[in-house]
């Protein structure tokens, strides 16, 4: 079927993952589940804050690749982006790094965006890739909204941009993979949606109509239920952005309610009321995954699940030019089931 | 080989492409080989420089797909990217038509990148993709360098910021095809190399050891001679990077002189000197590849060339923070020859 679901040709798998946060996300409910933090300041030694950004893309490729043992030439490729202009942060941080590069940008879905691309190269044509992604909550919130030192009131529909990157090592290679390593089953790339929404202070709202049309392509055609899923996981709609893509959903006959989870909801405390609707930034889906739910199907707790990059394709001239923001969502589906189809 | 030369597992073609430009463009040596131009002042029907790079995105795809006859729903994916920030030329400009997508950022090397991916991507798991790039002179003059109504003086290693967009339909369906359609043949992925240029105003030197990088791979993986290729066209180094190319590619034993061009060399009268080095952009490359050397190749005047995008990896900021230019250049093998291997 044109523009459906697709699969990769031969098994590929989440070998590992590395996640670098700020000391925000380490004090969170999920921090445990984390490689490396910044216990200070989230400057990772650099003297700005997007030198920080790219230093995070660096330690968390060089952590992946570390606790393989592997060398840059024993990587076929890789896929990465960020949210600062011209995608810097990844440019810079993934220099030392003498590995075939593709840039991507996807916005806050560029964690999925990599997966996916990741998965159907990989799987096609052999070999390992490393897929990274990254946010930082200052050099994003200088560049899209106001300096650092304004100090800028936000709304409660706002969310609070993750300081964080998580990188991939996908694999074709069973040897290459630990006991019970989830594997990417399936591929939904995203068809761009935009409703009008105008208000870059509701991402959230910008996004969940690109949401709900990957989540109503993806139950329509394969014909399975939400229930069958141990998990849905949007990344990154926040409290706003979920309940409109739940009732949404609903209403398309797709009750999710019971299975479906954003990553943005799960990595601040729901007592941090300064995060307002959560967590975003192309390090938010990234570090959940990488972190708590790979960790969860390893283990166990959890074997079949959908990830649901989301991303806001704005930028602040954009917005100042009147435009309405277009939303974006790519679906991975990631199990541990040997025949799940 | 890890890192090496990829060769899609089908034959996957470029069908056709559609160009659009500025008057600029139309009116230089390759004018008569692009679709359509906006003859008067590139504002292409809009209100601001940004909407005007969206609207030459859409027209682009709009063109091809209108030529062919097809409908959104017979397009499998698309890649698309450009040199705004947050690539907002694709986000808004590809928002008509529902087409699963792909952003990409790769600078002005993106038609490369959207190219190989396309290709291997299309090559495995079938169907038509399209790839689209852009730059526009005045969007992105004014988020590089200065507002267009200051006039800022251009030392001559500054390249001129092309515009024009072009998009490709590449499908692994023969009967897609006219007469001697090209299709792509070897893919060989970029590395960031940086050597420590800091010049904004020379990226050509920037982006040419990435270039040589590629090159010298390419050669010495294949085993292959620069005389076996009807040409080797780079995009864009401009005269100031195509010397030091040359040069650079020479002293590591691979004499390419006599079969090299570069697209930004090509697309501009070389008496226009206000050019100086020469046109860049992620549209200079795409333009000289979809209207002239594609027409080239479909004519049997070329049967096998090599086209490496290049790009430079870098933002306003990174620069103004001290930072080097990193350059990166993807390649790709289009060919008419049936045999070829």
């Amino acid at each position: 079927m044109a523009q459906g679901i697709m699969r990769p040709l031969r098994p590929v798998w989440i070998a590992d993952a590395a996640t670098v946060v700020g000391h925000e996300e380490a004090a969170g409910p999920l921090g445990a589940y984390f490689d490396l933090h910044d216990p200070k300041d989230d400057t990772f030694g650099q003297k700005t804050w997007e030198k920080a950004e790219s230093e995070m893309q660096r330690l968390a490729v060089n952590t992946l690749l570390g606790r393989a043992g592997w060398q840059d030439g024993e990587i076929e490729r890789m896929f990465a982006g960020d949210l600062l202009n011209q995608c810097t942060g990844s440019g810079y941080g993934l220099l030392p790094f003498g590995i075939p590069y593709f840039g991507l940008y996807g916005a806050c879905s560029t964690c999925a965006e990599g997966l996916a691309l990741g998965a159907l190269i990989g799987g096609a044509y052999g070999g390992r890739t490393v897929t990274v992604s990254s946010s930082h909550n200052c050099s994003a919130e200088r560049q899209f909204r106001y300096p650092m030192e304004y100090g800028g009131q936000r709304p409660p529909t706002a969310q609070w941009t993750v300081t964080g990157s998580a990188a991939f090592l996908l694999t074709d290679d069973a040897r290459d993979c630990k006991k019970n390593a989830p594997r990417i089953a399936e591929v939904l790339v995203g068809i761009s949606v935009d409703r009008g929404i105008t208000d870059a202070n509701n991402m959230g709202a910008a996004m969940a109509p690109a949401a709900l049309d990957t989540v109503c392509r993806y139950f329509s055609e394969s014909g399975r239920e939400p229930a069958s899923f141990d998990g849905i996981f949007t990344g990154d709609l926040g409290a706003e952005g979920s309940s409109i893509l739940r009732e949404f959903a609903r209403a398309a006959g797709i009750d999710i309610a019971d299975v479906h989870e954003d990553c943005g909801n799960l990595i601040y405390n729901a007592a941090a009321t300064d995060k307002h609707a959560g967590g975003s930034g192309c390090g938010c889906s990234a570090v959940v995954l990488g972190g708590y739910l790979l960790d969860c199907l390893r283990r166990g707790e959890m074997q079949d699940i959908l990830f649901i990059g989301t991303g806001a394709l704005l930028s602040p001239m954009s917005v100042q030019q009147g435009g309405s923001i277009p939303g974006i969502a790519h679906l991975v589906r990631i199990t541990t089931k040997e025949d799940a189809e």
